[in-house]
């Protein structure tokens, strides 16, 4: 394919780009893809209730390195939402247009969405959830059993996948991003869920867990097997969580 | 531009992939931009000297929000030398071939180089430098007195490029990442710079900064002002940081 990344990089220049649809008097997306009144939510200890061990940031930062072997140990309920809330935590709404959270996002715009695929989570039942930031839940996705085996298959059949405790895959809806930034946007995507990850990478170790990132996988089979059309709504980034 | 972002996405599938630079044996680029013989370079305290002050991650991660306003207190070269060390360090250089850092990046590629524009560091000259990570010191690039102005115009002319203590400007030298992944790859870079961008914002905290991260710049500006061809190398992201 040439070099269609070169081509991206040049044609997401400003003077490339279109008018945006914010300029054009357009409404502002939904801040997050919400749930439905059929389905199943599950609550998750607030982020105020939480303890975690405390860390020194540094430590964290230094030691940080990749983690593909995990123990049989269960995440708890409680470490998931802790590491939620320190990846797509909302620390406030603003007037519906926009959210704060705790990691920086382009212009606040906050264009992706959580998964947990939860293979070994105490109190969650095995499958595919989405996160809410804004209520701070989970909505159930997919129970199905083999989806842990069909998300494993799209990213390569990386072992560690369906061996962690629970993989994080988050996905991006540009929309939520090119309403205001057009298609340079899709870079502010990426760079953003790089934040995202950074942000588990070190919470994780508050809760004696390894993590490890991946951004090899098939789109055209991850899409699908997450319920989702990979142009309004596609994964951008994966990453594994388990006890150390 | 239509639909580059989407087409970006489709085209950067693993099915339309070039086969690797590195499956067909070319060599292994070098790990940094290094230095010659004839740039000035500049020691910086080793990170193992450099004390901060311990805080606790989850309270960085909550605290952290952009930071546009800064006082006129200068960062000093240890600070300096500390937010470097916690955004590029070099923790292991394995074999000559990849390098462990203080930030995940896809295959150990850290396609990404850091230029310090130095607007109040003390006892550093105005400037431009870029972050030698393996030795763990600065190249003078550019201390043209115009050359904070011209990068200042690059982002937009968003004044705090210039009020900050320091701006980090990182580039992508794409080759690096491309060599392995192809133009895959240049997912992968925004990615990597995401991880960066959030180090630096945690890490600021402990040095009582704040920092302020720009993806908004003129890259047909920025490039040729850094002294970059663009294609090689291009600014991927940029942020600023201060004191508070």
């Amino acid at each position: 394919m040439g070099k269609i990344g070169k081509e991206f990089m040049e044609k997401t220049q400003y003077r490339y780009l279109d008018r945006s649809d914010q300029s054009m008097g357009y409404p502002n997306p939904d801040l997050e893809l919400g749930a439905e009144e059929k389905d199943k939510v599950i609550d998750l200890p607030l982020p105020a209730d939480i303890k975690v061990e405390n860390i020194d940031l540094r430590r964290a930062i230094e030691k940080r390195t990749s983690v593909r072997n995990y123990s049989s140990e269960p995440l708890s309920l409680e470490e998931l939402s802790y590491l939620l809330w320190c990846t797509q935590g909302v620390k406030e709404v603003v007037r519906t247009a926009a959210t704060f959270r705790t990691v920086p996002s382009a212009g606040a715009r906050h264009a992706l969405e959580t998964y947990i695929l939860a293979n070994n989570v105490k109190g969650l039942e095995r499958g595919l959830y989405r996160f809410l930031p804004i209520e701070h839940k989970l909505v159930e996705i997919n129970t199905e059993k083999d989806i842990a085996t069909k998300i494993r298959r799209g990213c390569l059949d990386q072992a560690f996948v369906t061996t962690s405790a629970a993989t994080f895959i988050w996905t991006a809806v540009p929309y939520r991003m090119t309403w205001r930034y057009g298609q340079r946007g899709y870079r502010y995507l990426h760079l953003d869920a790089g934040h995202v990850c950074q942000n588990l990478y070190l919470s994780a170790e508050s809760v004696n867990c390894g993590v490890c990132a991946i951004a090899a996988f098939l789109d055209e089979e991850m899409n699908p097997v997450m319920g989702i059309d990979g142009e309004n709504e596609f994964v951008i980034y994966v990453a594994t969580v388990g006890k150390k």
